[in-house]
Formats: structure tokens, sequence, C-alpha cells
């Protein structure tokens, strides 16, 4: 492995330990605990679910992966808050995340390390030139963060 | 830049976002409002602070740039939970934050890109050989993440 792919590797055991976690504490819910919100008066475990399903959905147009799988789900857990529109079931959302995410392991075996380094599809080739950081690698760390952001949340509701 | 120096610009940057959306809610709250729990029976805000910069400090060894500065918040804010011990003033432990802070992007900024891929001091040579990727750059990323997760329960206890 030279010292490009191990950054690269590096970066999706991140990724990839990040989704396993969720995948645990989700897993492991009833549609009953998911209607529990994470502090009182916060998001509902089910509409972090369903927002971590609608960011990671909109990854793979961001990442030159195709189209979303879920533009519905924009509207239910990224434009508005919790609580203002009814929500697709528990069922259907962790179905959205299975397809999601098994969708951008597939891509991202697809990407050679200098993919990575390549604009993503929200900065314009001109933009770019100036700022090469903007790239696929940063969403990707960007949306690990994002990740464990909701995951310290969710951490809440557990035994610590 | 050359591509490793892109992957561990973007990494660095992820890095000193997260400090600086800590420093931001930090540095805004009283010592009163320091006191207050994450949510009811959780972490309260100052324990987070000094177990980020217990954290932090950690890695000074870990990453071959020295002793800790303040190894008796080990015990303050890592290896026992919130209210069984007393803790440092928020004075102290905002001029902590600081310090290792500081100190760690010193040393960043004496890394070749090349220096990130070293082993770090909790992995055995031999291990090391069998397991490249835990290296420095896995600590920046795991402690970038270890940001996320507390900021984001930080963030339930703003207007969010």
């Amino acid at each position: 492995m030279d010292n490009e792919e191990l950054f690269v590797s590096v970066a999706l055991n991140a990724w990839r330990s990040n989704i396993e976690r969720a995948n645990k504490i989700f897993g492991g819910l009833t549609p009953e605990e998911l209607l529990q919100e994470v502090a009182p008066g916060k998001n509902r475990l089910i509409y972090l679910w369903g927002h971590l399903t609608a960011v990671h959905d909109a990854m793979l147009p961001l990442l030159g992966l195709g189209k979303r799988l879920h533009p519905e789900f924009e509207a239910a857990f990224i434009s508005n808050p919790d609580k203002t529109q009814s929500v697709p079931s528990a069922a259907d959302i962790g179905n959205a995340w299975k397809d999601v995410n098994n969708k951008l392991f597939e891509g991202f075996a697809t990407f050679a390390t200098a993919d990575w380094l390549q604009k993503h599809d929200a900065i314009s080739a001109e933009d770019f030139l100036k700022e090469p950081h903007r790239n696929r690698f940063a969403i990707l760390l960007g949306r690990t963060n994002h990740m464990s952001h909701h995951l310290g949340q969710l951490a809440l509701t557990g035994g610590d």
C-alpha cells in the first residue's frame, strides 16, 4: 500500500466504523424506542436515522456516484425540522439506510486514490482551481464527522 | 500541493474547524452555564471541556510531540466519570485547552506528510508492520471525530 492509499484507507476505516456503530444502535431499537427524543424537546431518534440517511443519499450525486435513491427524504429529514412532517416508517428508513450506504461503499470501491482528490459536485471548476481542498475526500471526512456529531447525541439515550 | 499534502491538508482543516467550533461554544459560556448538563443526568459542559482537553493532551506523547502538559486532567476527566472528582476551575480548563491545542498545532506544523504515516506511540513496531493504518493520521481523524461526538452533545444545550 503506498502513502496515498494509506491516507484513504485510514479515512475509509473511520467512515466504516461509524456506519457500524450506527447500524448497531439503530438496529437494536424498536419502532417505539425510535420515537423517543435524544434530549427533552430535541430530535427523535427516528428523525436522526432519516436525517443521516438523507445526508448520505445526497453524497451520491456530490461524489459523482449517481442520483439520490430517496430524494423524498430531503423534505422529511433535512429541509424541515422534526415533528413538522410525516415521516416514513422505521422499516422504510432502515431499508433506505442500508441501500444508500451499500451504494456508497460500492462507489468508494471504484475510486482510485486520485479520484478522491477530484472536485465534488457542489463547487465550480473555477473555484476548485483556487480551493483544491474542496474535494471528495473533504466530503468523506465531513460526513464522517457529521455521523459522529449525531452518534454523540444518540449515546445520551443509552446507558452512559 | 501534491496529492499527499492535499490529503493531510483536508484532514487538518477538519481538525481546525472543530477546534474553532469548540472555542466558540466554550468561550461564550459563563462559569455558571458550564455547570449545566448536556441532558438530564448526563455530563456537565465543564466536564466535556476538561475531557476534550485531557484527550487532546494525551495526543502529545501519542504523536511523539512531547509529554502531556496536564497529566492531572486524566483522573479528573478521563478515568473517572463526571461529578465524582473535584475539577479545576473554568479559567484553568480554558488555559489548559488553549495551551494543549497550541502545542498540537505547533507539532503538526513540523510534520512532513510522511510523518503522519508513522506509527503512533500506543502500538508496537511489530504490530505496526501488520497494521500500517494504525498511524498518526488515524489518531488525527479519530480525535477529530471524538470532538464531533461531544460537539453534537453540546449542540443540544443551544437553540437547536
